[in-house]
């Protein structure tokens, strides 16, 4: 190690993000006092995250997948643990959070992978081969199939804003054509297709509007806390104390035998 | 304990807030492909917590208190960590997880706190006597002060917003009125003013739109969740890996002695 | 401000914890490489917290405290979004890390204010008092009382635990006696007393070996974080996916009238 | 969807890691009262992950891994979040789950991915094959190098455990002789070695005790929350309110130029 210095203390939290000084605060270069009454909040999401502000066309796209994603009630583990977190004698904040913890590969990470899967698509790769290719990897397709809807009803009112963007010069629909050729491909032989859901949807509009794949699932914490909050604040008025997941005069089934120790089955 | 029903299950996580079907979303009893394109993501926050749209001049002053608060650079708490926990091996999501977990009641709760001072001299109590009061259980006044900005930029644009809207009759300006009472109390016989901060001015404006207190807090989460991640983005691009606090070759300092142990001071 | 210096940045995290230098580990003073293999876990628990290593007689103390409180099955609110968080392709640390963050006021909490209520008693104040005071603050005494158990089957081991070592001078008996005394107040005119519960039990143990209140919570976190994760291990075993609350196919009651909306009630 | 029943809810909870029922509480099949003041907390831990308690010499390896890694200084990211936590206003339990939530694949992980390739090589195959295997899909082969130490303090004293454990007929020594072998592969050519590091000697450990390499994990996030707990409780001592991760007069470095935008450079 060599001797540090102040410089060093001062690069090692180098960002281009903002600049904080006494009396001045620049988020991506522009002065705060500019931005507040003159930009909206989803203005302000993508100025964070790009580094300028969005066309209208673009703007409204980000607004609708933003929106659509907010909430999905209880059975959303994110939403039922922030809701038993808020009874718990913590504060709002630490409720929020217990509930974007759990936005992982499986809940809400689905975007960023699909992401990934229509990219290649996108770049040329042949759609057939990239659906086969992921599907060796796992049995969940990211982004299509739900164990919910059987057409989600958040589908087409996305898939229908991207194509007018489209049709407007907005955006290219690289990324909604690699979608409906996935789709197609599902469809092959099945009575009841696998449609795309709502982590494809989105990651088809974060797709068309160029970001990259790992912020399909930071937009959906954004989104997603919307509906947390709500949800942890609905509970907090409803009083009770220490929410288990079933009431509690049930009791969970005891397994007599144990399913899952500890113990490794590599031979040793 | 009586005998459950499995109404008492679906009773147990009864909402208002969304009803998630089979094919079916609504959020406060509207479908979400009514919403998707037509309502703003701003729009989407105030339905969810108040269960209708703004009007116009009502999410103006929303979002200009969202975009306020977005950042404050990594000297804030919530940013530093969550850039830490992006150099660590875990999602964007538990990333800025813990960096909401950290805006508690000293980081950003205190527009809770404030608020709540507000409503009590809004309901007519005398200002001198309730900061009095509040000052008496602390040393710091909440909503008031910083230990780093003289003028915090974000003050004068809000407050301008606020007094526009109170003109228009977007609101009443009962919380403005309040906190300009604070300040002028503040003010007196100091060379250098104690004005008010941004969880005051955000408190004015939460205030102004009617949300309860404990919401102040959870919009201010909402808020600085997109520089949370916007800073834990960037942090994954500088390809750090268990970034700790400061640069490596600087030790942090020994204590001898030991200042603060687990034992207690109450006696035995 | 002043000009910083290197050592400002050194002196930002003094700590008397530990020493970690190239090729150095000490924990409060003492060489991690003398501590391998001759301290028990509950020892370097309280070498940590503590600074020394506790006599037999204490050790025994705190391992039966440690023991008592590692699991309180799914009902628990801690346990149970463990297990949910397990299920979203997230990683084992995040899960515990959601049970743990569950673990508050009301959640085990309740040790660190039953033990503040002890110490008042223990210190020579009036117990019919003090519990009179604290009814009056709360509907629920902290430590006292179960809405599960009748009589907690922790509770007699624990405190008989307490008394062995009172008998051999290893404690005081200030907090035992303390909290017999508040059990006889609870009792008088009911049919069904109020028994100390697991938080008061455990309280009296770290009070009587001299812990500070807040370490009562601290404590029961090392503690719950064992039942955490072996649950949490469990599930991961079982191979759901966004495992919720209740089986999907029980739809959550769907309150038609908005109870509890984001709207302040205090006029403005 | 069939219909459901309260079995099916009570299954949904279903368990092996405890029984809780009104007046009763057993872990893994033992009633609770007959641990308190008879097993350690380490044997409560293995109770707890295993389903049975361990022999003494076993146990004394798990003593002996959980009290190596409690700690490794602010430079921890796990640490020195949990510190900042403890300033803003959060409690306890909230501050540890923050730290906690850090320990993921880089930080603490590695004894996982290092128990997965030496349970390879303990079960015949090829070490040179699998290191460079390893070593194809990573810079970092998990569990060997340290950013800080030469020689890890930690190695010595517990790799000397296993070898005793191994003379005494306690464990079998595979993965003992599996990362002699990994040390002695990359030794060669070498002036300075790279050894094994914590969370190798770790793995050694857990995998010669028979647990599953996530557990390597979960074991790493009991014994560090000791760590955690501690730093956190001495924070809240020194009285810092909202504490950044350097002096406040040293401000950030500002990065002109934007090197991590969030648009995507796949093309689209």
């Amino acid at each position: 190690m060599n001797d540090p210095s102040l410089r060093d203390v001062a690069d090692w939290w180098a960002t281009a993000v903002s600049r904080v000084e006494p009396d001045r605060i620049e988020l991506r270069g522009r002065p705060v006092q500019d931005l507040i009454g003159t930009i909206s909040f989803t203005d302000a999401i993508w100025l964070m995250l790009r580094g300028d502000t969005p066309t209208p066309g673009r703007r409204r796209l980000l607004e609708a997948a933003l929106v659509s994603s907010v909430d999905h009630g209880p059975h959303a583990p994110s939403i039922a643990v922030a809701r038993m977190a808020a009874t718990c004698g913590i504060g709002l904040n630490n409720a929020v959070a217990t509930g974007v913890n759990l936005l992982g590969d499986v809940h809400g990470g689905a975007g960023e992978q699909c992401m990934r899967m229509l990219a290649e698509i996108a770049a040329g790769a042949d759609a057939a081969e990239v659906v086969d290719r992921w599907r060796a990897t796992s049995r969940y397709l990211p982004g299509f199939g739900h164990r919910f809807h059987t057409v989600d009803p958040r589908r087409d009112p996305l898939l229908t804003l991207v194509e007018q963007a489209v049709t407007d010069g907005v955006v290219q629909g690289d990324y909604l054509r690699a979608a409906q050729a996935v789709e197609r491909i599902l469809a092959v032989g099945r009575r009841r297709p696998v449609p795309i859901n709502i982590d494809g949807c989105t990651a088809v509009v974060y797709g068309e509007l160029g970001f990259a794949p790992p912020l399909a699932r930071g937009l959906f914490v954004l989104s997603r806390s919307v509906g947390i909050l709500a949800h942890a604040w609905e509970e907090t008025g409803q009083g009770r104390r220490n929410k288990g997941p079933i009431p509690p005069s049930i009791l969970p089934t005891h397994l007599g035998d144990d399913p899952c120790t500890g113990e490794d089955s590599t031979p040793t």
